[in-house]
Parts: C-alpha cells; structure tokens; sequence
C-alpha cells in the first residue's frame, strides 16, 4: 500500500501538540511511554499497514484498539480525518490504473483500478478486525463515528467503508438466531434490558415478566465474532385472538398454555447496535422466528405485531398546523387536555376523527422516497406485511400518548403473502391494508380534498 | 446495479442450444420446467440482482446454488465465463466516475469511482451466500473455478473477487479454534480421514491412534458459516526430546503421560478446503495451538514440526543432472537401487553427502521470489519459525522416499523469536537456521564453488 | 459398624498365605509393598469401614477399585467370599435388635431392627462408589459376580446387596434419554458396536448406514454417574408400512423422508451393561422413545418392533422330540436340509406348517412362571405390546436360521392400550394378540388336542 | 408386600370425615371427583404399591406427588403418619423370618429377614421417584416432615427412611460440581439469591458483585435428578493476603487480577435443601473447589475461609449468667451501649477481654458430642481445616453483633494436613489451632480455673 509519508510527519506534529495541551490541562491521558493515545494509535495504525507477519499483526491490532478507547472526543475526530484523509486511496496509482483500463477494459485492468481506488483504511480496518474482540471494537468505532458524521459530513466516505465491510461481516448466513428466556445467562439478560427500545424494561422482576412465562417468547441474532452481544431481538407474546392493547400484554398476570395460542404478537423490536446502522436484521429475524414458531407450536395461525405508530402526533400536529386537516373543537381540547382517557364522551369523539386521519396517515402520508411517512409502516410493510388493524387506545404510556395520541396497529404476517405482498410494495409502493382501513380512509378523503378543492 | 441488457438474451440463445444439445444426448439434466441448470441458475442470478426484498433473495440464493451444484463441466465454464463477462462493472459508469474525480479528487468522488469499479459479481456472491449453508457452496464453486484457471486464465478476475470476499468472510476474528479428539462427532471426523494431507489416515483405528492417547492432539480451525467443516487441522504428538522419526510416532503404541512431555510437534499440517487457498490460516493455528498446549501443559518446553521435505529429490535430480551437484558413485547407485535402508554402509555413505547437499538446498536453493525453493520451508520460515535439525533418514514411507530420499526437518517455534525471525525473514530473507545446519551447508558450498569456478 | 474382629486375623492368615503362593507362582502381581492385590484391597475395605472422613474415603475408595482391578479370578471368589461373609450384619446385634421388637413393636425398633439386618457390604458398597468412577467400576464388579453364581451359590445374598444397590442408583428418574446419530462421539459409538446383541455391527460403514440416514435413528439411556457408557440403547428405522423382514432394514441403500414415515420399527434393543441385570430399563426407554418419535413426526401412526423369537427352534425341537408336534416329511426334511430358501414349493409347505405352530408356540408354550416361553415375548407383552404379526421368513442369517428357523415377529405398541394391555398380561397372563395370529394357533390346537387325546 | 388390609378402612372413614370438614370449611380443596387430595393420594400410593407395570407407575406417582402438593398442613401430618404406621413392615413377615435365621444364621436367611425388616415406604418412596421431577417432590416433602418431628416424634422413623434413601441418592459419585458466575442461566441465579444463608444477597446487582468480578467465584453442588437446584453452593473471594473483614469483601469495588491472588477465601457456604438434611456435601464441596482452584490458579497458596461465630454471643451471655466468665465493667456497658464502634478506647477494652474468652470458647466449650460448641467450627475442623486466626471485628452487620459480637474466624484448608487433622480430630478431639489462638485460649484460663477454684 503506497502510503503518503508526509501524514506521518503531519500527524506527529498534529499529535505532539494536543499531547503537549493535554500535559498543560493535567489530564494525564498520556501513557508510560510518555506520548498520547492518539499518537500511539496512530503510529500502530502506520505498523499495521506497513510491516510484520499476519500473527504479529493480531497484536498490533490489539494495541490499536486499546489506544482507541482511551480517545476523548476531540481525538476521535482527529483519528477518523486521519483515516480519512490519510488512509484513501492513492490518487496517483487511480490515475495510472484508469490510464489502463482506458486503453484496454479488460477485466484484468478493471481489478486493478478496482484495487487502486480501495481506500487503504479498508484494509486497515480488515487488520484492526484480526484481534479477538475486535468486532465488536469496530462495531463500536463506527457508533462514535455516526454520531459525527452530522457536524463532519467529509467523513461520510469512511462511514461508507465501515458499512461496505460490515454488510459482508454481518453477512446473514453469519448470524444465528437464539431463544432468550430465563435460562439465558445474566450477562446477555442485562444487555437485553439495556437495549430494549420500544416497550423499557424496568427491572429484573419486569424481564422474567416477558421472559418467563410460557406464553412469552424473545428470540435475538447473534454473530460469532461478537459473541453474547445481541445484535437485534424480538419480543413475542403468544396469545388467543389479537391483542389491540399493550399494557394488558405487558402487565400480564395470567399465563397461556403455549400449546392453546392460536396468535404470536411481535411487540417489540430492537435494533442494538447502533453501529450496525444500515445493515437489515429485522426482516430475516421475524421470518425466521415464524418459522420456529411454527414449527413448535403448529397450532398457531396468525403472527402479527402490535406496534407504535412513532410518526402520527407530529404528522398530525403539523398537517393541523398547515391547515390540511381539521378536528373538532371537542376533539381538539380533548386531545389538549388529555383528559379524554376517564371521559367516555370524549373518547368516542376522538375515536370517530382520529381513527380516519391516522388510516389516512397511513396511506398517504408519504416519506420523500414515495414511501409511507410512518417508519415503522415502512419497515413492516418493506417486509411484505399487511397493514391488518388500528388499535386505539392501544398504548396509553406517556411515550405511546406523545407520540400517536395512544394509536398502536397490528402488521400481519401471512407466509404465503409475504412475497407478493414485498413486490408489490417495493415495485408500486402499493401499500397492503385491510378493507376496514381502506375505508377508514375514505371517510378522511373526502375532507382533505374538500380542504384541496377549496 | 446497471445491468447490460444484451447479455440475457446472449445468454438465452446460448443456454437454450445448450439445452437443446442436452436434449437430444438424453441427458436428461433438463429440470421439470423443461429449461437447463444453467439456463435456471442465470435466470435465477438475475433475479437475485435486480428484484426483491433481502428476505425472498433467500430462496433465490438457494434455488440458485441448487442448479450450480447440477451443471457439468463444461456449463460450469459457460457460467463462470457470464460472470465474469456480464457480471463485471459497467465500463460507462467508470469512465463517468472517473471524469467526476478527476475534477474533484475528493473522498467522496473516490468512493463512488470505487462503487463504479466492483463487479457486480461481488453483490452477487455476496447475495448468493444469503442462504444458509451458502458460504460453503461459494467455496465449493471457487475450488471448480481454481481447477478451470489454468486453461482459463480470463477467469482470473473472477477468482480475485472471491479471493476478496473470502479473505473478509474468513478474517482470523471469525474462526474458532476446536480440539479434536474421539470424543469429536464422527461426522467431524471422517472428514479429519478425508482431508489428511501429509501422512494418509487409513481407517478409523488409525485415526484412534492419532487422536485417542494423551500424547496425540489435534486442533482446527473452524468457522460458524460453515458449520462442521474443517478448514485447516494440525496434528500434534507430545514427546520428550525432539523427534527425528516420523514412523515412530505414527506406529506408537506406547503412552506418555502428557505431563510428562517436554517437547510438543506438529507433525501433520493440512489446509481442508481448496476453495480457501490464499486465504491463510495455518500461520494463525499454530501460534494459537502453541499457546493452548503451553495453557494445558506447563511443562513444555519445545514447539518443533517434523516436516517433509517435498522438493529436495526433485531438486537433486535437476541439480545433478545441470552438474551442479555431484554424487560419488556408491551414493549414486545407493539411491538408485534405494537399498540403503539395509545397508549400513550405504546409508553412512548417503548421510555424509546427503546432509550437506540437503543443508545446501534449504539455505541456498531459491524460489523465484528470493525465498527458499521449498515450499514447506517457505511457509514455516514465514510464521518466524527456525531451521533446527535435519533428521535422516526421517520418513521412509514410499512418498518419504520419493520426494525427499527419507529425509525430514524439523523447525523449531521459539515464542519470544517469532516475530524478529519474521521481520528478518520477510524483510531480508533471511533463513534463521542451527548452527548445525549452517556448518553442514558450508561443507557444500566449496564444492558448489568449486563447480562454480570450474 | 460393629465389625467382627476376628475376620481381619483370618483374612491376614489367608491373603498372605495366598501371597505366599503367588510369590512361588512368581506370577508378581504383588505390589511394590510386597503384598498382594488382595490383601490390600481388603486392608482399604477395612480402612473405609473404620476410619476416617468422608474426603479422606473417596481416596481409599479408588485405591480398593484399583486393587480390585487387578484380581485374578480366584482372587475375586476369594474377595466376594469375604464381601458375603464377613461383611454381612452383625448377628448378635441382630438377635438383641429382636428381642428390643418383639418386646415392644414400634416404629424406632423395627428399624433398628432393619439397620442390625442390613449386610454391612451394602454399607461398604456405598462407600466404594464415593470415589469419581466408582459406580462402573462397581457395575462391573457385579458382572464379575454374576458369572461366579453358577459355580458359587453361597454368593447370592452378595448379589442381592448389589440388586438392590443399583435399583435405588439407577432408579429411572436419573436416567437421561439420548438420541445418538453420526454426531454423536466416536469413543460412545465405538461402545454402540461393542454392545449390538441382536444384529451385529460389523464396522464403521456399517454403523453409518445405521444412524446417518434420516430414516434412521438410534436412542439410548445414561446415567450421570456412569457418564457416557450407554446403559440400553434402541435402533429404530423409519417405514412406509410394517417391515416383515430384518434383512431389507439393515440393507437399505434407499433413505426416506423421516416426514414421509407412518411407522416406526424398533429392530434392536441391547442391553449394555451386564452388571446392571435384573434393573429394567426397557420398558421405560420404549415408552420415551415413542413420545419422543410422536413429538418430531407427527405423521407416525405405527410404533411396532421386528423382533426375533429366539426360543422358537429349540422349543420346535424339543416338541417334536416329546411327539407333542409332528412335520410333515416334506417339512422334515426342508427343515434339515435348509434347502427351502431357493426352493418355492418347500417354503409354501413349510409355511403352511410353521405358521399355526408358531402361534401356538406364543400362545400355548408357557415358561415356569406361566408367561410365554419366548423370552422377548415376556419383555414386550410385560411392556404392554401386543403380538401383531408373524414374518417368515423374516431373517435368513445364519442366527435368525437357528433359533427360529427364519422367524421374526412384530410387537406393536398402542399407546392408548399399552396399560390395559400390561393390566391383563400381569394379572390373567393374558396375550393380546392379533386376531389372525389367534386364528393361527387354533389350526394347530386341534392337532395338540389330539395329541392329548390320544 | 402383604399391606394390612384395615388401615385402608381406617383411612377411608378418616379420610372422608375430613372431607367432609372441608366441605363446611367451604375450603374447596377436593377436587373434581369429590374426593379430597388427602383421600386421593393414599389412594394412589396404595396403587403403587400393589399394581401396574412399571411404567404405569410413572403416571401414578405423578398424580400422587401432584395431590401431595394440595395437602394443607393437617392433612401433611395425617399422611406421615399413614405412611409411617400402614406402610411399616409386616411384624408377622419379621417374626417368621426371624425364626428362620434363629434356626440358621445363613446369608440367605438374613437376607430374607432383612427384606422382611425393610419398611414398605422405602419401596413406595422409591415408586414416588419414578416420575420425572420425583426426587425433588421427595425433597420437599422430607423439608415439611423435617418440619414436624419436634410436634410429631413418632414420625422419626419415617425420616430415617427419606434419610436412608437420600444417601444413597445423592451419593457423593453422583453429584456434579458447577462454576455459577455472571454467565449462569438467570433461573439458577435466583436461587442462589434465595438460598444465600450467611450473607444476605438484597438483589441482582448484589449479586454481581458476587458473581461477575474475575477475583470472585461461586462454586455449588447439582445432582442430575433436581436438574438446576443447587444443592449447596460456597462463595470464593481471591485475595491478596487472609482477609479479617466481611464488609471489605462484601462491598469491594475494586477487582483484583485473578493471577494476582494467592489466597482463596470462602466466604459464605450454603446449604439450599433442608429436605437434605445429613446428607453431608459441604466437605466434598470445599475440596473440590480448593482442586479446581488450584488448577486453574496456581499462584494460589491460601485457602481459608472467612467464617462467623453462630455460638459465641449465646455462650458469652450464659457463662455470664452463671458465673463462669467476668467481663470488667467498661466492657460490660461497652457491650451494652453497643457504642465501641466508634469508641476506639472501647473497641482496645473489649478486644482485650474478648479474645481471650473467644480463644476459650473455640477450645474449652463443649458440645453433648465432645466437640466444640460452635456449629461452624465443628463442620470446618471436621473437614480437616485448622483454627487459623480470630478477626476482630470482622462482621459488624446486624447479625454478626446479635450471634458474635463482631467475631469471626479464619479456619485454613492444608491440603497435606487434611488428613492428620481430620483423624486427630475425629479420634481424640483435638482441635487443631494456630499457636496464637492457643496461646490466647491460656490468657484465659487461669481466670476460669480461679472461677473453678473459688
């Protein structure tokens, strides 16, 4: 790898002087050796391209990543320009290569501009990845990295290699699906509290309620090279009939004989690493749990979810707003006040406006890829699900009130459906949904475009 | 992915003869649909490419790999050729991205030339080996296609990409280190029979025999995406003193105590999947098994190898016949008649002219790269092994004698030296060797000189 | 414990007599003390009885196991002659115990009473299988014992400490049921092949074709203690149908869909472990595997054996030789000449023969204990299974041609009648069997009755 | 097993007058059939004993354990005491096979009378076991019993029967010794939690403490038939140096390099089923885990425990009251007020007084047995450990003042001396103390022996 020798010198300047301040500010970051993490990181990044044998490379790479978890923020960014802008390509040996295949588009030349064009990190990060537990170090580089990647959009393009090699990495043929359940070790029970996005678990006494029980399943992808960390998992609750309420399902007392459940809910779906961002678990982790259903329980007959509808408050909120939709004065204030829970009356009022609006939010509201506004619609739907039922009120938590007025919906997964149903989606856009919210919707139509034709 | 359209009916008409031609040789491999493997695998890998969600791909993969594991020869060619052909980047897309860097050499204007550059095939087998057991299908392919390359060498782009995938899919961090002993499945252990390299296992009592007693061991590799493959195993026998025999330890009956043994050899070394070449293990193993034993059995004190010395005869033979090297008449027809194994006489004569002409060829003998001629050699001497001992005759087993007159080596894995033996090595070429050695191959080199100045 | 003192001085005298003799013998099983296996292993006896705590009893344990290990086998008599005298209760305490009962009859003297009588071996048995291992060491201790009862009837009692010893060890609830297939560990396998009883395993190959194909399965018990020595184990092929010949089973080339099976054949049941007679174990693991078979197969109706009849021959012979039974002169002589496997005519005689004195043989030819005669009989009519058809010729080895000139027959397990089928055989010895197999018998009852007419 | 045919008349009319109780009682606890649990399950015990094959008596037992589980705490009582009066042995059966050995002292003849002595429920007890989950019913059900023998000393016999049975059950050989740590299933974790009988644990971050840090380990009994109960487990702290301090051990933040250790400290030893009461696993358990311990850590040259003093403040209060022992006046109200924690005169006063008449109680305050009066130090200086060192104050938690004043000892595991002082103690008493103890114990002496002189 040909690389620039004039960063080293740059980054020893660059690194000397932030070790120098770091002396100044007291914060004894520097190690024995007397120089800064960065530098150290750096100088073994250099090592690892540039010299040794593959084994002695595990090592180096070992250092590395120590040295890289001991950076603060600021020396993060300094690492991630380095890579960057050091660790590209060589533009020269791209120019030359492209010369080539000009003259001649040979397969032969393509490989070799191909070659040239690799940014060098990606084979840096191939070698950081040799040690054990360097992985999950990685996985975790790139979280940092993400959370950057706003106020240093030129780092894009090492983001880009982080997501190139980790779609290879977590390949789907690499993961394997795992059942959670109070037999699980405690150390991978509490990385599943921790992670849970959708429904918090509170406690230890909260997770054996979803755990524990017969009529409770939780299945999560692991990858061999990151170990006990789960990468995403699903929390099922196995039930007679479909559930249109969350917190009957969350605070249930009472367990099922697994064998009587006719309904696997997937209420709960959470992604845990956010470094795998762009990566898609979701999709193969519920079909493959349906199989395992199935195949266990073969007196199953509907697998649905009851999911958060994260995207109707602020939809409506704006669409009201912007004067393209319109409650009633009762329904407004009751929506304001919040008191419509205990209030029989209100309750019927909103039913009757937002149960519409929101089958209308679901079928029109679009995101700006033409697909729908609500994510976890887009999500669902992508997948080949239906879009089966709204509940309301389905979820009546401070989150579930905040984000969707209470609104929670069913997705339903049909086996034999799915397919189409994916084509369809991602070929038209045809968004799948029960008549009953077709109709819904209709009912809404007429007065958004009474507001249009006005 | 920007696909040429022209290729699929190229393809059609080309498969649908072929097809054809099956047809009236009766072959039959014609599926119920009535079309070919072939003409169903590039049906199917164009789906693959251009349609679905990641969930149906799936199947796709799968229906895919089934056809590929139908085709004969000469369709293996035909679909190996499409890949490359077809499957490669889209030269206009190249030049564009070119043209956009050239004008701005930006790290995102190189990201997206490099995009333009890699073959679509890479998407394709990385879509391919979404399927479960798909990985091991995809190396499978690869070793039909390393078999194809000498004849057709315009598939050689086409290896680079699965040389690429691999070397990503088969990182170190991924592989699992397992002993192997009888208590080890016996699904793991055919293929332990099957894929013995260096010294053959002839039937499960032989193998007994190296895995069952307390002074035998053996370790693999493994990786999860190929399940209970192994992809490279060391065989190892625990000893006092180093060995110079390798018939006394795989006709052993006797049983060390394990915590009695000093000196611990890795005597039998065999990579298991061709379709893996280039992508390095063995380096990896033997470092990981030394620490291992180390763990177990504080009592060791030597790593060494009994090695075969597979080029020697060969290079003799063309020495001799260049006029390099000269024999004296009794060690001539000693070796020729190959009765010196009775004959004491013989065999002291052979020794005194073998030994410095084997220390010769070790130290002296060059590959076209300026590393040793011998492959064994080369690789050992790569890990920052040394050249400790010479034994002969070592292995007089038929392919003992034939490839190296009976001799052996042994090389010695001195923990604390592998790395700067590696860095000499790998930087200077240098051949770490006894001092026995060295003074053996001296006693050469004049008559070598000698030869020389003649 | 309170043991007879004068015992130790008589067995001195004894073993170092013996001792003596050996070292005459110079057969130099002394020990480096000098002293004879058998000495020491009564010494540690002793030791284990009198002194020391617990820790310190699994030490001695294992050295009287080892010493144990290195009888000859009049040693052994010797040894259990010692077990049955001198470690049997203390008759005085026996006979004071009494006298406390029958003074008064309450609870606390009947079991002082129980603790005087019980043989202080049973107590020394225990304490043997303190030390890791002990309880194979001791299972095969029996198995030696058991082979000396003919000869040495006095040993009963011994026998009988041992019986009820491994009743409460081996008691079912710590049985674990195992599937074994071609996963399974060689060094268990090795011991599958050792102790096939019914249809031998000829090598390897022939174990693969047993337990690889999916048609195909194998299950058997362990014991924790006895970790993996398989105690019984079952071979079960899957079928269409019920197999009527053993020979189509262990010759298969063809593998079925295990989904496509409607029958499950139990073809071979081996008990392992002679040392544990008298510990019924087959009842339970028929009855496992069939609700095992039930769970992963849904589409199994059938759970049937093909089992031999190894008493059919010899009861034929003896029949015929008391003139309760008579063959017609074809039949006579088809049978002696065992021609009638390539001859048409003499197998539809002999079947017109055998079959109606088959049925009578299961029906009528009753053991002293007024069950059946044919032991495998016993164990599956006991188990609950009715007699469902007779096969023949249903096993032409050589082995299948002895005992029942060809004979085999299926027993068929009802899940749903197995305890009213157990009811009527227990209390009435009643067989249930099929009606056609009924009918059968009566062709021959006449020709019986006549006899006793006669 | 000639079962008395009138106690199941009595039973009936007993049975059923409670029954009818019940029913005023409006309690509701017969079941369906109108019978009441009590009624039903020595119905189903008197099935077990006198029908049905084996493995109907797996369905029996079931129920019957199932219907024991509804018996309210009379109903308990009248079922042990069935058990105890009906299922006894058959004084006419003994008073025969008496006679019998009277006659003739054989083998036989004992065998028969002690067959005869054998009560009926040891032989229903081990019916009961056949079902899976048995033995742990039969634990619990000995746990209540255990519970009654104070109210109910009739019922003594009986658990000698569970006793007898027990021992034989969870024989040393039998049981498996299990690491619990952070990556334990969650299911036994909560036991550990609620079985922890020295140091309370208040929760799951307690337990990590206990459990995740590499300088701690938790080692603990299982049998293969109570599957994930831990029958005893013992908490393991790896130090620097014999610790004198619980709280330092119990709220330890810091973590010490496992390597780094030379001394093993336990802790904390519980036992987790009283229903196994005698059955002794302590012994066994602390040796094993010095051995694995050792293996794993070889640096380790320590292994003592930390241990309370349950004795102590109940002897110190009685030999107060009766004159024996005199503290001075300031220890006296020191020890009163309670107030010497934060009083460092106080805390010199008391150490002074107190360690001398604790060095007295370890050495001179007997058990009934001859053994020392405290519990703890009875199980450890059984074990073979010596008295090593008295820390003061070592426990200053509620409990350790009420039960020691803030005592506890270190007693010491020698591996070579285990032995010697395990026979010394076992045979003559003798405890086995640090000269320092000793030497305290004769400070305190003289006063004592003035008491007794005066």
């Amino acid at each position: 790898m040909n690389m620039n020798m004039k960063f080293l010198q740059d980054l020893l300047s660059r690194v000397s002087s932030r070790a120098r301040d770091h002396d100044v500010g007291g914060r004894g970051r520097t190690s024995k050796s007397g120089s800064s993490p960065l530098f150290q990181l750096s100088a073994a990044c250099h090592a690892l391209m540039n010299s040794g044998g593959e084994a002695s490379r595990i090592l180096v790479a070992q250092r590395a990543l120590e040295h890289y978890a001991q950076l603060d923020a600021q020396d993060r960014v300094a690492f991630f320009t380095l890579l960057a802008e050091e660790y590209a390509a060589d533009s020269e040996a791209v120019h030359l290569a492209y010369a080539a295949y000009r003259d001649e588009e040979s397969n032969a030349n393509l490989e070799r501009l191909f070659t040239a064009c690799e940014p060098a990190r990606q084979n840096l990060l191939r070698r950081l990845n040799l040690c054990p537990g360097g992985t999950f170090e990685l996985v975790k580089m790139r979280a940092d990295l993400l959370g950057l990647l706003k106020e240093h959009p030129e780092l894009a393009p090492l983001d880009a290699d982080f997501a190139h090699l980790f779609s290879s990495w977590f390949n789907r043929g690499f993961l394997v699906l795992e059942s959670i359940d109070w037999n699980t070790p405690a150390a991978v029970l509490e990385k599943v509290i921790q992670y849970e996005a959708v429904h918090e678990i509170h406690d230890w006494e909260d997770l054996r309620r979803r755990l524990g029980p017969q009529d409770r399943r939780c299945y999560a992808f692991f990858h061999p090279a990151t170990g006990d960390e789960p990468l995403i998992f699903v929390e099922v609750a196995l039930c007679r009939g479909i559930p249109d309420n969350i917190q009957s399902i969350l605070a249930s007392t009472e367990e099922l004989d697994a064998n009587d459940a006719d309904t696997a809910v997937f209420y709960s779906i959470s992604n845990c690493q956010r470094g795998l961002k762009g990566v898609s678990f979701g999709n193969f982790l519920i079909k493959q749990v349906v199989q395992e259903l199935k195949r266990e329980l073969p007196n199953l007959r509907e697998f649905v979810t009851l999911s958060p509808v994260p995207g109707f408050a602020a939809w409506l909120s704006s669409a009201r707003s912007a004067g393209q939709v319109k409650l009633s004065p009762h329904a407004e204030s009751a929506l304001e006040e919040g008191a419509w829970q205990e209030n029989e009356e209100s309750r019927k009022t909103l039913a009757g406006e937002l149960m519409p609006l929101a089958a209308h939010y679901f079928l029109e509201a679009k995101h700006r890829s033409g697909q729908p506004l609500d994510p976890v619609a887009r999500f669902h739907l992508g997948n080949g699900a239906s879009l089966h039922r709204m509940n309301w009120p389905g979820d009546t938590s401070t989150k579930g009130l905040k984000q969707a007025h209470g609104l929670m919906v069913n997705y339903r997964y049909q086996i034999d459906q799915i397919e189409q149903n994916h084509e369809a989606y991602s070929r038209e856009s045809s968004i799948i949904c029960s008549s009953e919210i077709r109709r819904m919707a209709a009912k809404q139509k007429p007065r958004s475009q009474q507001k249009a034709d006005a």
